[in-house]
């Protein structure tokens, strides 16, 4: 089956798949159940063969699923086998935290540039050395940066996501908190905004449902 | 139409509805039509004229919405009217960024304690003294927290999460990275678990879809 024809849906769950599938592997599991994979996630069993069923050919029936083959497998849908690339820009607060976690390296994405503005110019953050915003269009194309990782200061938002696109940044993964729509005149740009305020704002919501 | 008919879609979306009618209100905008709303918002008129209706009464045929009762009334279904009070646990890294942020009170979220296991207890931050884990169960009790907040390291949150159940909390919103579940004999507490790293990846694999 093309990448074209998987469900929205089963792609927006793929990224759990690949963090489950990754702890198996790590854990030496070499092969796993419908129903087994169903009680970790905590889905129905139905629900998880449909989902890999679209995506690929893991497993034969009364088998269960080659770990190792669902872990590359959903990483190549995810695109990580071709190394994805990724700058963060702002440093300060949760930029700083964002840069430090290992969340880049445990996906197999590359995190090859840090950039600011200001004060933080110069620090060392994960052995990589702050650089100057100014360099950052030119170092975006020279390395063939795929992802910018925007955590300036709200204000600064849609100037930091010009530069990104303009050094040829195809991802713009948003955490500022101002919301960033792309211009149609780049509709190769895939901008996703994470509003964590909207986060919270979702449980408040649910708490404020069971309460009835 | 009674809280319990509001359909999860529209609820999903409040939060966002409850940002863009904040920032209006504060803006002195006194009224906005379904299409201007639907421009800034970029989604379509006749959805925002769905979801409005479904949650209640906030304006007339040709006069549009009255921004004050929109943000109140949203405010309303989302809770935020009735005080709704916030710990944070865990205050290295993301907790001490989360805690810092204008977050909760641009919510009408209070956040009312900080906790940590560790170096972080005594720290100062958003005028209040993180205080160590062991006093939160018997705080949440006495001040009837209703969310707590888990940063803790991944293999801390399970207990974590323990306490803030302990204390009478009824929401988890879980920053964490481990995934957690809740015990089949609290159900009336609700997990929200977001995972920074699989936001990356619904980003990662929405790039790779649009390659072909």
């Amino acid at each position: 089956m093309s990448k074209k024809e998987i469900p929205a849906s089963t792609l927006a769950r793929l990224p759990r798949y690949y963090r489950y599938a990754r702890d198996l592997f790590g854990a030496d599991v070499f092969r796993i159940s419908s129903t087994e994979l169903a009680a970790m996630m905590d889905v129905t069993a139905s629900q998880i063969r449909q989902d890999l069923s679209s995506i690929g050919q893991f497993g034969l029936q009364g088998y269960g699923y080659n770990v190792k083959d669902l872990f590359y497998g959903v990483g190549d849908i995810l695109g990580l086998n071709k190394g994805i690339s990724a700058v963060v820009v702002g440093l300060e607060g949760l930029g700083e935290v964002v840069a430090s976690q290992t969340m880049f390296a445990l996906r197999g994405v590359m995190l090859r540039g840090l950039f600011d503005y200001d004060c933080m110019i110069g620090r060392e953050i994960s052995g990589l050395t702050v650089m100057n915003m100014m360099r950052m269009e030119e170092f975006c194309l020279e390395n063939s940066i795929d992802i910018a990782v925007l955590c300036v200061p709200k204000e600064l938002a849609p100037e930091a996501c010009s530069i990104a696109i303009r050094g040829g940044v195809r991802g713009i993964w948003n955490l500022t908190g101002e919301e960033l729509r792309i211009d149609r005149n780049f509709p190769d740009v895939t901008v996703h905004n994470l509003n964590l305020g909207d986060c919270l704002l979702g449980l408040c919501a649910d708490l404020n449902m069971k309460k009835g």
